[in-house]
């Protein structure tokens, strides 16, 4: 074409060059595309008819250019001063006045080129960014902005306990704690085991315990080096639990003082390596089921610990498979034929060297998914005898007449009251899972800071984060992972300050934000994975030990649906107490009139308002929040009471509620994560960091609401437009928050050898 | 109190036991407790003030009966005759007639003892259950109930395939695949390898080839083989893809006759091991952007291969790492310094004794989440030379005059149509991954149909398949296995018959069902991992190894987040074209008022419709779902328009789009599975199997629609009585499915070892 008679001719026809290379490159050409060429050529009335049956020769499917010539004509387009061209039509005039400076392009020429353009689908002003470079766009230049001090925003997180966390940042940054490759099994054990034996070296593994055990009688220390722990290897972090939160833990909380004499402080320094016996094969949600039996003899004042049956045997006992030597054993009392329900015992497993007791018959559970430095044992006992002391006394005990006594008479309360000592458990996880979050975050983010693909014609490639879809997978994790610290700062608060009154509720916060929390991890390092792509599949970037290592964290310490059912449950008491005397029908209109008058009075305007002012609001945030909890509630109680009514059983009448009770639970423990964030950015003076994390506790809030909002619509709380709305504004949040990204992982100070992902590493 | 002087006196006063036994055994007396019995004991005059007040004392919470006495009282109750007792004063009555048959208890009295039942939140005919046993319940009785022959539905799925799966599963069942422990990477390695060779011995590995390679030409039993070895180790499935379907398909596919000649017969019997080296560590998704280069010498007649920096080196090369000693290279063609686009090359990587080649360096990628039978590696070329014969020329080639010539002048469109044939990776893919999940079903299912936890109060514990959390858990998973293999099974079809103008449409079909049934594949088996409890988290069952091996099907074959953009596109490429010329304002207003026109004139009663007929229409079903394809599609177009129009650039809009996008991507692979899920009920002959698929089919949409429920509140599609009607359904359809979910997934017909759990042993 360009070597053509014609063109030389009539250099003008030079003007149709870069538009028929866009559409030869493009694709091949489309009927609709050759009848708009068409349409254009035979409106120019300055070619002559032999030139238009060139030109038109020219767009013939079957006989395109070839490359080579293609090759040509980009290289003659991009051979022109482009930076003033904006549209096919101006490039081509350049063109032209290349070949000779004399001819014009009279504007009627380029309103039909437009034209042309459109109906072709052509964007006319992008065109020829095909033909230039370091083309500029939003996305582009889109990138990290700072507006906090990096450390003010640590110390906020890390509050009273910074010097704690500095401290165990400190040991397990040592080069001790390097990660490392494991030859078996075995090998792995034994190295968490060694790493475990140097953090009771530094005191870490007695923090709570009474000083006459060398502790520090400090229960939230000991909950700060759980979660601070959880930045290094988990498997680590869960033999570390076992051995002095839940072994050690159920010593000091269910035993007397001359337990905690005889036991803790070779518990604390790890000199007495132990277990927590409770559930069985046959036996795990349902704890209360448990068939191990702990039979009294008067005689000899001893207790028999024996399995009854295969399904009755200890199953997953951290610590049993190698170490353990003796353990909490959680049995059903017998005394003269009598059940007194599920207590617990303290029963020897091995001898200092590693031989098993007689009558204890110990399984290796083997490989698992992950924590594989854990040694989970399955435990046999064959009437093993013990003495009557060791039975863990402080919420009932044999009398010396060989009578049972208890404060407790109720067997289902006392082991109710028991397992409640026990809800640290349910706050060290948690803590623990939110850690392991913090990590993939850290990992995924500074990934997507990094790793640039595709960008815009012309242009240079993207980083990933500049990415929407990108954003709505990491930045509502990342608002989430902030949001959980400040609830899991308050639940310890509670369990710390608890009077007794409120061990009811804070066990039901616990089984929540237990739940909730680990979900969230699972959830999140799955998106923290696939954000890295096939190198978020490469061991070496840890989001495969981080996802396979927690991914238990779901099921232990209590099932999540288990424990998001118990939940409801004590929400469903509390209402009734709460409501007293009121029938059910009573207090349902009650809520209802209240609900009714919330958007009858308050929202004939509020449903439909999509005013970014009234979005972002903390009060619309929590008032949605506390209408869906109160709403979900009520409804739930009223479902279950009316199909009781119409003579359902309530075993089940629950089971058909077990999806509304489940929105019971995840409705209470959101608005707490979101009641407890607004509070902290009330709360926090640097205004820097206060108006980040409004920003963070936005996206929270809206995410959340955006996530439920089938549940708003379908209540008429909310209108469509309004739902839209806020879709809207959680997009522009994360697009907001990005900026910021970098700087809220960098703010949990997470130790690099740590993290120690090669694609994560801050200086690459 | 059952020892005390008033009891003596007035027998009648025990019918206040069991009141007051469950008062005790349930908690402590909460005040309202409390003053509930002062009232009930006050209005009865039968009572003396003395026994008033005996009664009165024994309801001091300080001072509640002991643990032995609560023991006796429960003793007591139990040995009376329960039957024909159903309130709690019924059981009372019948302990005062044992103290002597001749009392009579007035009605007056049960009346007054219902009515402080219910205040005190006592569900009075219930109460009772605590004594008894064998309480049976809706959820206790429940049970699985096969409503169609196994082998028949089985049929179904295999269709006329049967024979070869049959082949396929003979052959792994056999002792040599065993599953086994491996010492080392290096063991799992060679296993897989082995396992991989066997498979070759048996002819799997050319069936897609030409005979004289061995081959059956066979390309959909290709996708069988594929498909039922995924029922075994997916090291071994993926280790079969590269070598046969990456490394073999792409000398078909993009070489010539002559390179069919050369290489398919040794590489469908493995004597040639081969990679598929097309990913580079700068470049995964935006595979355009390749830096590795083929520089031709005509002088020699050479390519030169050469990796110019780091990050064009070829990264996750599988087979790279040990076995692979020649590689299919994508590399960017230089001819005198002109760039022509990515191209394909075989070149060698190692001698047959597995000494690489001059120039060439590999590293192993060491470790990775899963999938370790496999040896990725990483490789650098430096100046590797190869000859003029060893461009895979099907798309172009060097001619003798060392100038480049291809049918398909355009790089970028040649490129993309070179890709375009290597699909069926797309194809592969989400069936094995489909069948991993049905694997991972049929493990949770089966664990859950045996294992037993928790129960009505008097009642044995309930299999934990019959709560409706759990249902809900995989009933919902169950039937979307079901509609997806259909629906993989139309793409299939579709490729197998494809005309070149339906490349693209195909193209995307693949793109989106790839992503969706990966995804899917991810989430069930991840509910299967904590449906099993910690069950599920022991490598024994298997679903670690199914979970970890199949989580980079995400990522690799192309990001699922870049494939759904795609497919994005492609939608919207096919909406400009179908509608031709008009703009796309008059598009939108056209779809619009098409859309109106469904809601105003079908709708009015529609959108309120709850009636369970109407839910469970198929009618129903398909034309929600193609409303949300259509609705979406053009919201997206205008949208897209609008920002564009506003003058942002389209890269810019597009990325504001994404979230847009990804749901026009959904919608449509949901309703194309929809579709054919109906079709394949439709043109089901036996009945029985026709009622199981469409109770499943009708689960699999509603459940989508639930999932997709705030979008049709918004539009104003549904109201929210309707959608509330619609979870009530997808219940009820869980608890319906659930009596035939063991025989749906044996109708998988998974070999026994290849399941392999010890959770999910047939016969335990």
């Amino acid at each position: 074409m360009l070597h053509s008679e014609e063109l030389h001719n009539n250099p003008k026809l030079h003007i149709f060059l870069p538009l028929f290379y866009t559409l030869w490159m493009d694709s091949v050409l489309t009927p609709t595309e050759i009848s708009e060429m068409h349409k254009l050529i035979n409106k120019q009335d300055w070619i002559s008819s032999t030139e238009k049956e060139y030109l038109l020769s020219k767009l013939n499917p079957a006989e395109g250019p070839n490359s080579k010539e293609l090759k040509s004509w980009k290289k003659k387009i991009k051979s022109i001063d482009l930076d003033s061209t904006h549209s096919l039509s101006q490039i081509g005039e350049s063109l032209v006045k290349q070949e000779n400076p004399n001819i014009s392009i009279e504007e009627k020429i380029h309103l039909d080129f437009q034209e042309a353009e459109k109906a072709l689908g052509l964007l006319s002003k992008e065109a020829g960014f095909t033909f230039k470079s370091g083309h500029q766009t939003i996305t582009t230049k889109h990138r990290e902005d700072q507006s906090f001090a990096t450390e003010k925003m640590t110390g906020i997180l890390d509050g009273k306990q910074a010097n704690l966390i500095k401290k165990v940042k400190a040991v397990i940054s040592d080069p001790t704690f390097a990660y490392r490759d494991y030859d078996s099994l075995l090998d792995q054990r034994e190295q968490v085991l060694q790493w475990c034996q140097a953090l009771a070296d530094q005191g870490f593994g007695a923090w709570a315990f009474p000083e006459y055990a060398k502790g520090k009688d400090d229960m939230e220390g000991y909950f700060t080096i759980m979660e601070t722990l959880s930045y290094h290897d988990l498997s680590m972090v869960i033999k570390f639990g076992v051995q002095f939160g839940l072994w050690g833990m159920s010593v000091f909380f269910l035993g007397s003082e001359k337990h905690h004499q005889k036991y803790l402080k070779d518990i604390g320094s790890l000199e007495l390596p132990g277990c927590f016996a409770m559930t069985e094969t046959g036996h795990g949600s349902n704890v209360r089921g448990l068939e191990t039996t702990a039979t009294y003899d008067h005689e000899t004042k001893t207790f028999s610990i024996h399995t009854p049956n295969p399904d009755a045997r200890k199953e997953y006992i951290g610590n049993a498979a190698l170490h353990g030597q003796m353990a909490t054993v959680f049995a059903k009392l017998i005394i003269d034929g009598e059940d007194y329900g599920v207590n617990a015992f303290v029963v020897p497993l091995r001898s200092e060297d590693g031989k098993l007791v007689k009558g204890v018959r110990i399984e290796d559970c083997g490989r698992k998914m992950g924590l594989n430095g854990v040694d989970n044992g399955v435990i046999y006992f064959d009437n093993v005898v013990i003495p009557k002391e060791d039975m863990l006394d402080k919420f009932a005990f044999v009398n010396e007449q060989g009578e049972f006594e208890s404060p407790i008479s109720s067997d289902n309360r006392r082991f109710f009251t028991m397992l409640g000592t026990l809800v640290g458990g349910r706050i060290g996880i948690p803590r623990s899972a939110l850690a392991a979050s913090k990590t993939g975050l850290t990992i995924a983010i500074r990934h997507a800071e990094k790793r640039k693909q595709f960008g815009p014609e012309g242009g240079e490639e993207v980083p990933i984060l500049n990415y929407r879809l990108h954003q709505r997978r990491l930045m509502p994790p990342l608002a989430t992972s902030y949001a959980l610290h400040f609830a899991l700062r308050y639940l310890t608060q509670r369990f710390l300050d608890r009077k007794e009154e409120e061990a009811q509720e804070i066990e039901a916060l616990a089984a929540g934000l237990k739940a909730y929390t680990t979900w969230f991890t699972t959830a999140t390092l799955q998106e923290c994975r696939e954000a890295c792509g096939g190198k978020g599949y490469l061991s070496e970037n840890r989001i495969d030990a981080l996802k396979n290592d927690t991914d238990v964290y779901t099921t232990f310490e209590g099932d999540n649906v288990v424990l998001m059912q118990l939940v409801a449950k004590n929400r469903l008491t509390e209402f009734r107490q709460e409501f007293g005397h009121m029938n059910m029908f009573t207090i349902f209109n009650y809520i209802t009139a209240q609900a009714k008058t919330s958007i009858v009075e308050k929202n004939p305007i509020t449903v439909r308002n999509t005013d970014s002012k009234h979005l972002l609001d903390f009060d619309f945030h929590l008032n949605a929040f506390v209408y869906r909890e109160k709403a979900i509630l009520s409804s739930a109680a009223q479902r279950l009471k009316k199909h009781i009514d119409e003579g359902m059983d309530s075993f089940d009448a629950t089971n058909v509620a077990q999806h509304h009770l489940q929105n019971v639970g995840q409705a209470y423990i959101e608005r707490v994560i979101l009641e407890q964030f607004q509070k902290t950015v009330n709360e926090t003076t640097d205004e820097s960091c206060k108006m980040a994390l409004t920003q963070l506790c936005q996206l929270y809030a809206l995410y959340t609401l955006e996530k439920n909002r089938g549940w708003y619509l379908e209540q008429g709380y909310m209108e469509g437009v309004k739902t839209k709305a806020i879709r809207k504004e959680v997009n522009q949040l994360c697009w907001e928050v990005r900026k910021n990204a970098s700087a809220l992982i960098n703010a949990f100070d997470i130790p690099e050898s740590c993290i120690a992902a090669p694609i994560a590493m801050k200086t690459e």
